[in-house]
């Protein structure tokens, strides 16, 4: 695959671009991430998500400890050409790290983040 | 209101927070932007979305221009507490500053961004 469209990203001086994910079906933003090119690339040609950790400075393929992967189903991009909107079925159905479906599971009411989703399943048992 | 909300947000060395924009009804993802401590109070306080403009380094009261505001539905926080996913009415079904429903109207097909959303105004007639 001709690789100039990686080239048409505006990517930040660190080299990464702002990530969100979706969840197909159900439409549900489940989380945010980063990536750089490499990942980019990988991910389009996988057809599953590599992110940029910034925290371990390392490919992250979602689910590799998790089994939780996010397969794509479309790879979209703004006007500015600088945020990656990713439509994907989240396997297992858990994005989250605290295992619960989405990262956004927190909403402000009156003036307190309120939790409104459940834990579907104990991280200690997700990751080994 | 109690600020203390506002305390537990992790924002950025530069003070800002990344934020999604998501219609409500359809659950579409229309934009991606930022916002420091004083906007993200003022989109509490008003229920109208402020965003903080890097380039123009201001407030930006989205449709200050357009007329093309944002209703607050809902203000989420993700597990991180460094992203905030705002649930939208977008006013006049436009978010995008090209005339478009969504800022993401580009799909990755066969290595190349193609256009899938229609100009539904021309943003000559929208910005004056």
């Amino acid at each position: 695959m001709n690789n100039g469209w990686l080239d048409e990203i505006r990517w930040t001086e660190d080299g990464l671009i702002p990530v969100i994910a979706q969840q197909e079906n159900s439409g549900r933003v489940i989380m945010f991430a980063w990536m750089n090119k490499e990942s980019l690339q990988l991910t389009a040609k996988q057809g599953y998500a590599v992110y940029w950790s910034r925290s371990r400075q390392r490919l992250w393929h979602k689910g590799e400890e998790s089994g939780h992967r996010q397969k794509v189903i479309d790879i979209q991009l703004d006007c500015d050409e600088d945020v990656i909107l990713l439509k994907v079925e989240q396997e297992g159905g858990i994005a989250c790290h605290t295992g619960r479906e989405s990262c956004f599971y927190r909403s402000l009411v009156d003036g307190q983040w309120q939790t409104k989703d459940p834990v579907l399943k104990d991280p200690k048992t997700i990751y080994k």
